[in-house]
């Protein structure tokens, strides 16, 4: 079987804010006969639109190399993305056409699977299969690991999420709440606010936009101090959050959008707090938390199943829309998980 | 017994760089009579002079009230500083004329412990009395709860710590070195890299006053990048250091000099490293850590007492010399731990 793929390609290295004119379309013939033995042929089904790709897209993406699934992508690469799709082809036993598969996939209509790649097959559960890009994938173990196994959010404890209801921040504030915390986040339009308020049962919300002093409207919603600080965007709203952190407080650093496009002012956050209130900065990757995976998914599919949490999906339609899709993150288009739909199931 | 005792107070807050004209000898005249029920009256021998005291001297001190340890000083108030000194008269049974102690004190050749202050009977263990306020006191405990609890340093790791020549890091040095870690200290002149080489035993020293690239100084150092920083001074040197970490590395905060008087620019360290390397950065109090003081004292005393460990001291001598002593430390002054000698013994 011979088949023409489309894929999406970076033409140049984007160090600012990525436009649509930085991506473009390539066409490529793919044939199972011609790939390595043991390869499977995967159309793409669902595929993640994820903020952090942008910085595996700089000229300088050395930073990167530290993980080994975010490293550099050099223009005219494939772009590689957690993503659900059907087997059309197959030389690996394991797989028959028609299998549904969870995994590294790309930016294309088609995949090429080679012995060795990070896939596995797929049950649904009974869920939506974009769940499976999105609450049920790297999104809620992000959310899930970060919040309790980095931020160690215990019952009763105050929380804070920026980017709230982002694909990671909209979970986090509902598995915070679902624990018996209080949850307060901050997102950049009224609308969004509204539905973290309303729809995904937020104690409270905040525009940051609306906002001059961050640290005071961190006082304001925070009167008796913060626990775990779920940090999105890095920047001035890091600040704030360590000027309100309780003793023995935790960030849970999990994004820079602010800095992602290089515009931002980077955070320069208090380290006399930091010291006199004992309190823990950590980076992390969800990656290096599949030891929770099961129990992630256990509280997830029991937390989706029952109607008790929300996974706000934000969908486009085909691979051409790929490039506004992920333009679209860096302006807060999008409302909860990006997700671009690449076929009809 | 009534008797005058002279002491250092604060003439004013300080929010600056402090000047010995900041502070001022008063006379107090105390007897046991006069103070509650079970007070003991204790001359004060060598009494520790700290950096971080300057926080307290601040008139926003805010953070630091969340340890108890550290709250405010107000203008004309007791500095309480930990010291050992001679029980002169005693209302309590437990204590009797000429027992040794050890335990806040204060700036004063005279400190009154009333009930439920924290001292306790001093046993010297055939070790100089200074070496109870420095190595085998909280600047010990701070640099083995630093290095091993928050950094969590292993053998084999390349330790990097910061002020490596003063009361802390010149034992962070030497109790990583003995730990098997590779360790690199950095100071703020010729006299105190020599030093730390030939006689502190590190691998390697440099004087970041000679570096006009701290991050391409630390790229030198450490080809193989830093595992655990330890921070006793912030600012640009934590950028640098953060910029060196290796992947899961950490970073124990332990004071931040450049910035106590309101001078040194505060640091922005790269959130997208703190990701991507899962870099921990973390702040702490040695009295969080009484849980290792045990541990810590037969470590330090086994190493001090086989002499494969020293301890540096900077011994002025007098009530009166308290105030240059302390003025010094902020211009890099003093060599080891700053001590003040207040009497004969």
């Amino acid at each position: 079987m011979e088949l023409t793929n489309r894929i999406i390609v970076t033409r140049n290295y984007i160090d600012g804010a990525p436009k649509e004119s930085d991506f473009e379309v390539r066409s490529r013939v793919v044939s199972l006969s011609r790939e390595p033995a043991g390869s499977v042929i995967v159309r793409s089904l669902y595929v993640s639109i994820d903020p952090y790709q942008l910085t595996r897209m700089k000229s300088d993406s050395s930073s990167q190399s530290y993980s080994s699934l975010a490293t550099g992508i050099a223009p005219g690469e494939e772009v590689d993305c957690y993503g659900v799709g059907k087997v059309v082809a197959s030389g690996d036993p394991e797989f028959e056409e028609g299998d549904l598969v969870g995994g590294l996939l790309s930016w294309g209509e088609y995949c090429v699977l080679k012995p060795g790649a990070m896939f596995r097959k797929l049950d649904p559960m009974g869920f939506p299969l974009s769940h499976h890009v999105g609450a049920l994938a790297f999104s809620g173990l992000t959310a899930y690991a970060g919040l309790f196994e980095v931020g160690k959010a215990k019952k009763g404890e105050k929380v804070f999420v920026s980017a709230a209801s982002g694909s990671v921040g909209h979970l986090v504030g509902q598995f915070a709440k679902l624990h018996g915390c209080y949850v307060v986040g901050s997102a950049g339009s009224k609308a969004k606010v509204e539905l973290m308020k309303e729809k995904l049962g937020f104690d409270d919300a905040f525009n940051y936009k609306d906002e001059t002093d961050l640290k005071a409207t961190l006082k304001k919603y925070f009167p008796e101090g913060i626990d775990v600080y779920f940090d999105n965007v890095g920047g001035e709203m890091l600040e704030a959050a360590v000027d309100n952190m309780n003793a023995f407080g935790r960030v849970a650093v999990c994004g820079v959008i602010s800095e992602y496009t290089g515009k931002g002012r980077k955070a320069a956050p208090d380290m006399m707090d930091v010291i006199f209130r004992r309190i823990t900065i950590r980076g992390f990757l969800a990656a290096d938390f599949m030891c929770v995976f099961p129990e992630f998914m256990s509280a997830a599919c029991e937390h989706l199943g029952s109607g008790k949490m929300v996974s706000l999906e934000d969908i486009s339609i085909g691979l051409d829309s790929i490039p506004s899709a992920f333009v679209g993150l860096f302006a807060g288009g999008n409302l909860g998980k990006k997700i671009v739909q690449m076929a009809a199931e």
